[in-house]
């Protein structure tokens, strides 16, 4: 029996439609698990899952790597041998968060300096919604790329890309006000290449009219490049409405060789905020998604 | 003691702001009830609501339309004095639905002819959603450009114009894959004046990067125009997720706006899904409304 027979993909249950693949397995080259995808797991334990299974690369955050320190997280994954494809998240410039503009702009540089020491490439932006009782979205869009641009000496000094999200509309709100491809390329092409670029994240963009000539324009702009499905009917939840791929709607084949047509070289980031998923066991939902990753998205690179 | 200190609004239960404009108040010449807006009322009640309220036009479903039976209700809203702003609904082309192409087809030249005969200006199209299965979101909005190119003629015979509803990129799997104004514009520019229209409904739209061009741009191409309001924390059925005006993030007097600059003079129908709005009175639901638009729309149209 050989182990496509016995395994299940997670939460679904249902059969694995393909094997899992082995550590070291070249097709695993570009995976990164963003940390996100198994909350339940510390850092250690995230840095630990990768190995375990022959993930070269962690999406990290902020909150869980200032749980065990800064140094020995960067300690953890050098000496795990593996990469942190990014660090999320900076961002949530538009004052909607608990912190002024000052005070932001400042735990942004600082989130910057952590990339920095984990050898992170990029710092994902989380542009933030509308403050409570404000309904400018126009301002609060250009605020976005004002606090965008303010930061960009502090990368540059740094060594680290700001990586603007574009995020779905259903968080224009409360989450997100740059809201599609187009628009967060709007606020980084007037910058430096090596300071700003986009994430292209298939949750958030896959909708967007034209996506593929976005996806094109980005070129060297990509910064990161994650992967999760839009599912329906969607969860109750709206942060936690992102499902497993191949559960739902999108095409990753062809959002993924748009991207390739790019050029875009950098690591796969695989990234589910699913209530199902974090209740989930944290190495049967690593298994899966490394399957659906090499069956969906990785022959497309 | 004025009504505004006695009226509460629904389901809020907050104290109103404002004063319930009574019938015949000219600032209620443009206000249409959708009728899904007070969905456990049958038509007849509709239509009597309306009335009781002094609201001048009626936006018409054709489900309870079809419960009472067309003839009837074209001769009650002749009866009552009343308009019929617009009829929904026609559309899903994409073949998401029960229906395949031809019978789609055919049931939309219906809708028209039950459009023309309760008088209604237009017949609002939802596009439809992708396949079960169908990952090729492209083709499917190929199809719904098709599908409202197809039905020009029987539109320009019965005098109903075509209304292309732009949904929410929420919808974009499961509802509608037309997903921006800008690209609903895309499909009815090639298509006569008078035979294809856009809807401008807040909920869909507020979001969109540079949508104050886009409403400009849809000019006298605006069909319908629909206010209710985006919410968060999102209610946790999507598809009831829309709020009343003034209860979230939407900037009413902004949109509004630009809906008069861009020379829309037809009515204006206030449409909400809502499982708190559907469970409270409904003449409470309509003075509750009356009041949000005598407040936060009518100003600006």
């Amino acid at each position: 029996m050989t182990e496509v027979d016995v395994a299940l993909d997670v939460p679904s249950g249902a059969p694995a439609r393909v094997a899992t693949p082995a550590p070291g397995d070249p097709r695993l080259a570009r995976l990164s698990l963003n940390q996100k995808t198994v909350d339940r797991w510390s850092f250690r334990e995230a840095v630990d899952g990768c190995v375990a299974a022959g993930l070269p690369a962690i999406g990290a955050w902020r909150e869980p790597v200032a749980e065990v320190g800064l140094d020995s997280a960067a300690r953890w994954v050098r000496e795990a041998g593996i990469r942190v494809s990014s660090l999320c998240r900076g961002g949530f410039f538009t004052g909607a968060g608990d912190l002024d503009r000052r005070a932001r702009h400042d735990d942004n540089r600082r989130a910057l300096d952590e990339a920095a020491t984990l050898g992170a490439p990029c710092l994902v932006l989380v542009p933030g919604g509308l403050p409570t009782g404000d309904r400018d979205l126009g301002a609060a869009r250009g605020r976005a790329a004002d606090e965008v641009e303010a930061l960009v000496p502090h990368a540059l000094d740094v060594g680290v890309r700001l990586a603007i999200e574009p995020m779905h509309p259903i968080f224009a709100a409360d989450r997100g006000v740059v809201s599609t491809l187009g628009q967060a390329l709007d606020i980084a092409e007037p910058l430096p290449l090596e300071a700003v670029g986009v994430v292209v994240d298939t949750f958030h963009v896959w909708w967007e009219p034209g996506v593929e000539d976005q996806i094109a324009r980005a070129g060297s702009r990509i910064a990161s490049y994650q992967v999760c499905e839009w599912i329906t009917p969607l969860p109750s939840d709206a942060l936690l409405s992102r499902g497993m791929m191949g559960d739902g709607h999108i095409d990753f084949a062809h959002l993924t060789a748009c991207v390739a047509a790019a050029g875009y070289r950098g690591d796969v980031e695989v990234e589910i905020f699913n209530a199902d998923v974090w209740a989930a066991d944290g190495n049967a939902v690593v298994a899966t998604l490394a399957r659906r990753y090499v069956e969906l998205v990785e022959p497309h690179l």
